[in-house]
């Protein structure tokens, strides 16, 4: 099992060193401040020294997982650039094709291959992770033309040691779909938990489950998501323009007909898809990594709706709905 | 204790029904179909009958409880008009304006206060429900000029013998706090889903928290939702435009600056008033029936986020943040 390298150590990045220490391999990481002797003192190896940690990649051959808010990615990277300029390299950002153009311009020779555990709470920083935050998860690993599939195992590897399971995609793919099921989310409970403030102390006192759970994410840290949503904005802003293309009809239909049964109806046909992506039977299938075209059937797979859930040397085993 | 008769036995009048009945109340109800025949299977005093039950309330001097979809409402309430046109009646319907203009158009001799448990589940129909359901939740019920505070005694005890607490508001100042806290999350709900699953198959495999959480009620029956919204239909139109003229700002800062700030930042500020209102320590407060201006006195309780949480005598006591 490949060393795994974990810079910054907050709720994912902690979680993760937490998860990889656990199932066995050696592991270490690097953060500033609180999250470094939060996990020094939980026993695992960790320090604030982010240059030490880089080399020891270097010599060790590990893969490094860049584990930190999206605006911090491009300082780290030049420390990457100068100490471990050829490393194995990963991450776990929540937006994928500014990450990969930053590691393209920065450290060219890095092996790169981008993750994204679908994972989260609302709190943030080290005390708040835990080994089995990926358990069950969704795994994001980006699949392009330039993949080096020896490194792409080794990135699947570690999420499926992590408990998740793992969806290969292309970049553009999923930078397209979390726009849609994570960014916009963000931006709606905002939007929400701003109009009901609005009604002031009664309909505070009467907000119940609908309010609740479309509000939750807004009570995560600000900043966070911020960097988050920021970082696929041109994306995230198509996604919003279909928002308010039907929010906009459904306006238009309560103002001239007194009704909103397309939008109702269109709404709980979407949610019933959700339900059954998570309970479709599925079926096995098998991809041979030395296949001169076995990005493109990993692709295809995550395309679909599929997963990988094991290797077995050169062959990923997953499943398709 | 007032004997009550429920009318609908689906989620919320089969939750009354259980609830009145465990808590030592004589209590019957009437139903159509499967829900009256799901009630009497399970031991309750149910049946078919909408006019025998009826008849009975005005011999008993019940409470009657309305407990159907606000389009129902009409053709029940002229048989209450025949059978017990001044009888003491209630309603667990989501919207208070509608159906306090049906009474007084059908039943002007009713003795009439509005109620609107907050609690449910996104399931429907007599199996659904349970005598727990409103454990804990806020029960509004409409304190106006013309409120007959005897009757309005009437409606707050049966919501305390059934767990929840008692929120008086003015018909108007609930149906603007629901828009906001209830039908607007509808709405927001069924456009996500729609934007989300847009996005296919691997957006669907993707979807984590926020996009469960935001899109949860969108599994509800739609029909049920569309008569609970469509019914405040005015006044959602006003918070739809409220919704609408922010997430236009988001998606204007968007596009010109690329900064979300004030959007995630104003919605942050919001769901801490959620959570503030929650865990707020409370102040007691009573209020003594008799006096001329206690209905004041209850709708300022209300307004204010507070509640009441017991009845001695004439006495109200509650609490206010």
């Amino acid at each position: 099992m490949r060393s795994v390298c974990v810079i910054g150590l907050g709720l994912i990045g902690g979680s993760l060193l937490r998860a990889a220490s656990t199932s066995g391999r050696t592991a270490w990481g690097a953060a500033p401040g609180d999250d470094a002797s939060g996990a020094l003192a939980d026993g695992f190896s960790a320090s604030s020294d982010l240059d030490e940690a880089l080399r020891r990649a270097a010599s060790e051959d590990a893969l490094v997982v860049l584990a930190m808010p999206l605006p911090e990615v491009d300082g780290v990277l030049a420390r990457v650039a100068e100490l471990a300029p050829e490393c194995r390299l990963s991450d776990v950002v929540s937006v994928k094709e500014p990450v990969a153009r930053s590691v393209r311009r920065a450290v060219p020779g890095a092996r790169y291959v981008g993750g994204h555990p679908m994972a989260g709470t609302s709190s943030s920083g080290w005390a708040a992770g835990s080994a089995s935050l990926f358990d069950g998860a969704a795994w994001v690993t980006t699949v392009d033309e330039r993949t080096e599939l020896e490194v792409w195992r080794d990135v699947a590897s570690l999420a499926l040691d992590a408990g998740a399971h793992v969806v290969p995609v292309s970049t553009a793919e999923h930078d397209d779909a979390v726009a849609r099921i994570s960014h916009l989310p963000h931006v709606f409970a905002a939007v929400l938990a701003a109009v009901g403030a609005d009604g002031g102390p009664l309909a505070m006192a009467l907000a119940a489950g609908s309010f609740g759970d479309g509000t939750r994410v807004a009570g995560s840290n600000p900043e966070l998501v911020r960097a988050m949503c920021e970082g696929n904005g041109t994306r995230l802003l198509s996604v919003v323009d279909d928002a308010l293309g039907r929010l906009g009809a459904a306006r238009g239909s309560l103002a001239s007909t007194g009704s909103l049964a397309a939008t109702l109806k269109a709404g709980h046909h979407g949610r019933q898809s959700l339900d059954a992506a998570r309970a479709e039977p599925r079926n096995g299938v098998r991809v041979d990594l030395r296949a001169p075209d076995a990005s493109d059937g990993l692709a295809a797979i995550g395309a679909r709706g599929g997963r990988i859930t094991a290797l077995d040397g050169d062959i990923a085993l997953g499943e398709l709905p």
